[in-house]
Order: structure tokens, then sequence, then C-alpha cells
């Protein structure tokens, strides 16, 4: 299935090693020495491939499936073919996610500079990081253990990245804090400063923005997406996901494991809580407070403020039931014979 | 009309040769023998000049222009003026861009390894290759004849570039095969994993991408635009053209010749078919089907699977007709007085 | 408050000194020999401290204020406490950018050439010029005097740049003649060819774009914006100020001071007057013209001209007012038990 040029399978594992490692539990045929060489889909797996059943419309799949062990829900573990090792999980998806992770982890390349990368003799490197072709790490930077750097990056004075981190190629990072097992995709620009600036009838005069870019474990950031610093912290909480081409305007506050949609962007200011879902282009205006679980449906614009566990859409964004409703309602006059 | 500093006319070429490889007719004066020295809008064409018409509003510029050839549509011959040697073709825009595309080649570095261009030993470089300045390309890499690759440009393990591709500068690619005479502008990514991870109360954890990106022939991506790679293959079919800023995402199938405009964007596993137009900041949330020939207006959001060869605009996208008709009846609404 | 690691502030001024450069004129305690040695907001300010008050309600802060000096407007000097000395001004906002950009200058690396950068014999650079690490200056550019070209930043052939700009990291530049005083944050796309091509049942084929791109004085274009060139020159009037991903379409001409947020991008030909205020998110389609003073509510689409000094808001944008009301309507109808 995958393209070996690409993607090779560490491994094998066996359904006890598995097991262990996802938490999942062993039923089923359960034969826990089984080598697993890979992962599968459910309708292409072998007896070697490890699958996952998630979602009730692959049932029948899973009937059919000559997978040699799957992750899947205790309810339906009645529904799996005889013979098939059970790896038993509230969430399937989950554990499939984990077991995944393993058989393909990150490539990281071995731990050292390129001859052509640009380090500063003051810069600070942990153990086995891996320095890029032509990067380049300024003055003072901290670069924590087993970080890789991609080549033609760009990490800018005093900067602190932590450890085990991935910074793809041709990204560019300054006036930084960020901490461990951090990803960032290519393209990605922290740090420079936010869009904030005096007028008069003259023109436009830039604020210094005296504040940093703080960026919790385990976040990813994806390709092309910005974040800018203010005139106090901008703060990426633990665990957030964020998609390609977003931006963080200055001073944002995002909580933990919220997650940001393609092209959506936040203005200046505006503090989320945690578990916020973000659709895709979506837009919420500076200065706002959007409570912890809150989802935006993509392309949306947010101009209040959201309580927390609430559900919005629309321009201006409006509960989501309502959203629907209003789109209805002007169907409805749109389409009348005799409007 | 061109700054040289930027700009130099290849050339000259006959009328005759222009007609060969447009496919035009010669009429009019026709000067076979005509040698034309550059291209030139109708209103400041002089007579070794090459011009078109393919809009009616400029028949009048037509009437007077001193153009020495000109592209357009046979039906229009009788209105340009004598002497001026026509070329007749039924799209004499596409003509005029074939022609211009011969005059102004994009203009490649002559072919040769930049000193300070880091490549893999085991890359394979085909003939005429040009590799910027700084740029990578790291192992196993395939680069077919006549490519040109930017400066500060990044090409990962394996990627397959085709021949007489132009690869801006500071891009970069990973996990992608790609055709020929493909143009990706500055800053594109291409290949990073796509936006998927299995979510529960403590987080969210990535699920690995094993498909790539594969490219066809003659594709333009425009400048920062990101396309991930997901479970299963992202294609981008031959002879599509992207516009900066748009995000194609995993799993994501585009047919030949659409076009997407920019800072549009695509969520993750939706299919679309040949030909079809995606207006500027659209988007079009996942696992959809769109048709082929369908042409999405400006900032539409579309949540459902859209026909072949219809028109859809709004959010949620609704047919054309429809939304122009909503739009006007909620401006009526707002603007009557006892309301 | 300030992070020692990343900002440094450069002083002390004195009152006096700060006075003369902000046009401020000096009240209350008026030590004018004072010297000032950092910015602070009211709350944290100590009494060698220069802060502000430009909105009211920060008033009673400006009452308990510690602060050693601030900028105020006149009518407003009753209210600080005994003992502050006062910069009085008419926007007292602007006042206190000018002083703050005096303690924070943007930190300028010394003037030369990184070994690694490769910079063409042909190009010229003026006195004080910096080039980054691994940064690419092509044939013929002119970079004037003091300007500070970041790392791995490539610079096309020809490419005319003022003096005392600030060019980003990972930047792009070709076909472009920039002013002085402009700042290009990282990853800023700027000459590459806009999105014009000629289409017929085959396929699609790129016009040649013979313009350039004209950036004015002043300009700041934020990190991952695009700005193409198109058939004639793409134009960016002096003091504009560009957010993150912004797209500027080919021939786009932009008046003097525009400012345009975050995600906005405008299509190609459109044309702004000055002082145009373009709100995140906003689309404006091509061959448009806007006004001068108009200012656009985030993420409208703009599908017809906008006369100077107007407001408007929605898709198809309206005047503001009349959009508002269109919303309150529709959230009116869809909320309606009866309906």
């Amino acid at each position: 299935m995958t393209d070996p040029r690409f993607f090779r399978a560490v491994g094998p594992f066996t359904v006890a090693e598995i097991a262990a490692f996802t938490g999942a539990e062993i039923g089923g045929a359960a034969d826990t020495a089984l080598q697993l060489a890979d992962v599968a889909p459910l309708d292409t797996a072998g007896p070697r491939h490890l699958s996952f059943l998630s979602n009730v419309k692959y049932t029948a799949a899973m009937g059919q499936s000559k997978a040699g062990a799957a992750f899947l829900h205790p309810s339906f573990a009645a529904r799996a073919p005889a013979g098939m090792t059970l790896l038993l999980s509230a969430n399937p998806y989950m554990a499939f996610a984990k077991a995944a992770g393993r058989f393909y982890p990150y490539p990281k390349r071995p731990g050292g500079i390129a001859a052509s990368a640009v380090v500063d003799p003051t810069a600070v490197l942990g153990e086995g990081v891996s320095v890029g072709h032509n990067a380049v790490i300024e003055a003072g930077a901290e670069i924590g253990a087993g970080t890789d750097l991609g080549s033609n990056t760009t990490i800018g004075v005093n900067v602190v990245i932590g450890q085990d981190c991935i910074i793809g190629a041709n990204v560019t990072i300054s006036h930084a804090v960020i901490g461990n097992h951090v990803t960032l995709y290519p393209g990605v620009r922290v740090g420079q400063d936010g869009f904030g600036f005096a007028s008069d009838a003259r023109g436009h005069v830039r604020i210094p923005q005296l504040g940093i870019v703080r960026i919790g474990d385990d976040v990813e950031i994806g390709a092309n997406s910005t974040v800018d610093r203010g005139g106090s912290d901008t703060v990426i909480g633990a665990g957030t996901m964020i998609d390609n081409l977003v931006q963080i305007g200055h001073n944002v506050v995002l909580g933990r494991c919220c997650v940001m949609a393609a092209q959506s962007g936040i203005s200046g200011s505006t503090k989320l809580g945690d578990f916020v879902v973000v659709g895709a282009q979506v837009g919420i205006t500076g200065h706002l407070a959007v409570g912890s679980g809150v989802r935006i449906g993509g392309q949306s614009g947010v101009m209040r403020n959201v309580p927390a566990g609430t559900e919005v859409a629309g321009t201006p964004a409006v509960p989501r039931l309502q959203w629907l409703r209003q789109s209805a309602i002007l169907a409805r006059l749109a389409t009348k014979k005799d409007k």
C-alpha cells in the first residue's frame, strides 16, 4: 500500500507490545505473540497487519477483514471474524493512532550539524540535535536534546526550543520560547511583531511589540502559518493543533488542546479556553473571550464573546441552530413563487 | 513599455512563424515575412508589434491601432485598419498567450549546480538541471532534465520532479511525485502530513499519513500555497492552475484543468472533477464530491456535494441564482421603511 | 516586564528629548531633565518609566499610576496624579508609538555580508548594508544604504531596494522596485507572476506578466503575504500597512496609508484610494475601484465599486448599517416562534 520510497514501517511488534503501549485490552483469538508487521485498513489488511474499526459504517468490512489484529470497541467484538485478534478499546481510533505512530515514527535524521549550517558559537545545542543544511541558528539560541531543525530554517537570537521538537524546512522563529515535542511544519513564521500601530492624518507608526511567543508542549503548527508577538505574550497552550495558513494575532492566548483548521485566524488579544474547535476559514475579531469547549463552524465570523461549551456559526456568528434556521428561512424566501 | 531591467523579448518572429505556432490563420494585409519584435496592447502597439482583440469593448481601439499584426476573431476582421496583418483565431486571447510566451519565455538560468547548493550524492539530476544557491536536494531525489530549482529551496528524500519544471525560491517539497512542466511559485509547501488526528479528553494524537502528493503535468501552484499528504494520495490533475495562499488538504483529488483562486481551500478527502473553477476565499468542506465544470463563487462555503456543470455561491453554498435572490430579498427587507 | 533575552531599551532619554522628538507639550510637574529609562503601562510603570493614556477607560489607572511621565490629551491633565510629568498631545497614542520606537529601535545587525551569503559581483550594495546568512542577491540588484536583509532570503535579478529597509528572513523578491524604510516580514513573496491565463477546452495557458511590483516608502508587509506582478505595475502606496497572509493580486494599486488586516485579499486590477481600511479575511474582486477612506468590515466580500468615505460590510458587501439591519432581521425571523 505505502510507497516504500517514502515510508518504511518500523517493527514488527507483537500483539502484547501493542496492547501495552496503547492500553487496549486483548480479546478474541488472542495470539499475544503474533508479530504484526504493518498497519492497514480493514479491507486490504492481511494476517500480519494491524487495523481498526472506529466508524459503524465499516462494520461489514470488519466482518470480512483478514486483518491479523484490530482495535475496536468492546460492543463490536461479536462482529469480528473468528481468528482475528481483538484489541478492545473505548477509543479504537486513538489506540490506532498511537500504534501507527510506533510503526511510522517521524524519520529523524541522525544527530549532527550539517556542514553548511551556520550555528553561532554562543548557541547551545542539546544532545542529538540535528541541524539541516543551510539552517541558521543565531546567538544565544538554545535547542533541546533530540530536536530536529530542517534545512534553510532560521532561528533567531536567544530563541529557546525544547526537546524532541520537529522544526520543518524553511521555517523562521524569533522572540519565542517553545516547549517539548512541538512540531512546526515548513514555512511557519513565529515571533515577528504584531500588527499594531498608531495612526493620524499623516499615516501609521508601529508600536514596538515587547512581548514574546510562548508555545506549550506537544503543539503542532501547520505549513505557512503565522504567529505574531505583541505587547504581552502570545501563548499557544499545550497540545493545541493548528493547521496550515492560520493566523494567530499578537497577544492572543489559546488554551490547551485547541484545534484550528486551515486558513482560520484570530485577531489581537482574543483569548480562547481549552479544547476550542475552530473551523476552516473562521475569523475571530480582537479582544474577545471564547470559552472552553466552544465549536465554531467553518467560515464563521465571531464578533462577540462566546460562552463555554456552545456551538456557533455564521457571520456574525450566532448559535449554530439559529444559523441553520436562518439559512433555511433565507432559502425558503428565495424559492417562493410569489415573492 | 516593459522595464528592460526585468524583461527582454526574444525574437523577432515573422508573422508566418507566429501563425504556425499558434495555429492562427493569416488574413488581412498579410505580410507573412513581417518581423515582429514584441507584443503590446492595441493602443500602444507600433508597426513591429503583435497585439490582440479579445473583448468587444476594445473594438474601437482596434480600429485606430498601429499594430503591425493582431490576433482577432474572424468576425471582427472587417473592423481592423487597412494595412494591419490579421491573425484570425477562434480564441484570439489563447493565441496571444501562446505567442507572448514565445516572446517572453521563463528566463531559465544556465544549467548547473550552484556552488553553495547541497546535493546528496545519491540524488539523480537530468541534463541541464539548474540548482539555485543554497538549495538542498536530499538523498534519492530525482530531478528531470531542464528543471530549474530556485535558491534556498529544499527537496526532500526520494522526491521525484519531472522535466522542464520551474520550482521557485524558498520552496519545500517532500513525499511527492511531480510531473513535467510544473511551476511551483516561491514559498509553496508540498507533502507535509495532513491535519488528521485522534482525540480524547487528554488531547490529540496525529495519525501517520502514509500517502504522498501526486502532481500532474503542467500544473501551477501559487506563492505560499500548501498541499498536504494524507492516508491515500493527494492528487492534483494535469493542467490545474492554483493561485497564491491556497490550501489543499490531505487526500484531496483535483481533476484536470481546475482553477483555484487565491486563498481558497479544500478540506480533507474532497474530490473535484475536471475544469472546476473555485473562486477566491472559497472553502470546501471535507469528504465531498464536486462535479466537473462546476463554478463556485468567491467566498462561498461549500458544504454539500455539487452536481457537475452547476454554479453555486454563498455560505452554505446554494445555486447561484438562488443566492442572488437571497441577497436581494435580504437587502429589500433591510431597507423597507416599516420593517 | 520585558524579557531581557529579547528586548533591551536604548536610552535613557530626558523628558525634554522625548517632548522634542514626539512634538508633545510638557505640562504638570515638568521635570524636563528627568531621565526616563523605559516605557511601561500605567499600572506597572515606576518613576523612571514613560507611559500613556489614550483610552478613557484607563483614566482611573492614570490617577493611581506611579509613572514618572505620561503622554495624555490636555483635557485629561487634571486627572493625573501630582508629581507626574505630563506630555500633552492631541494624539497621545501616536506620541507614545514614536517614543517607544526610540526606546526599542529595530535591532539591526552590524553592517556586513555574512560569509555564507551569495552576492553576485554585479549587485550594488550601499553603505552599511547587512546581508544575513545564506541570503542570495542575484545579478544587478541594488540594495540601499543601511538596509538589513535576513537570512535565507532571496533577492532576484535587478531588484531595487531602498535605504534603511528591513527585509526579514526567508523572503523572496523578484521583479520589484522598493522604496525606503520598507519592512517585509519573514516569508513575504513579492514579484512572482500573477494568476492570468487564457483558457480553452484543452486547458489554460499563462499570459506573461510584463509589469513589476512598486512598493512605496514606509510600507510594511506581514509574514507570508504575497504580492504578484501583472501586465501593468502592481503598486503599493507609501505608508500602507499590510498584515500577515494577505494576497495582493496582479495590477492592483493601493493608495497611501491603507491598512489591510490579516488574510484579506484583492483580486487583479482593483484600485484602492488612500487610507482605505480593509478588515481581516475581506475579499475584493477584480477590476473594482474603492475610494479613499473606505472602511470594509471583516470577512466582507466586495463585489462592486465603493464610493470614497463609506463603510461597507457583508457578502455581497452593502453599506454597513444595512448589513447590521440584514443580520438583525435574519436573526429575528429565525427566532420567531410561529415561523
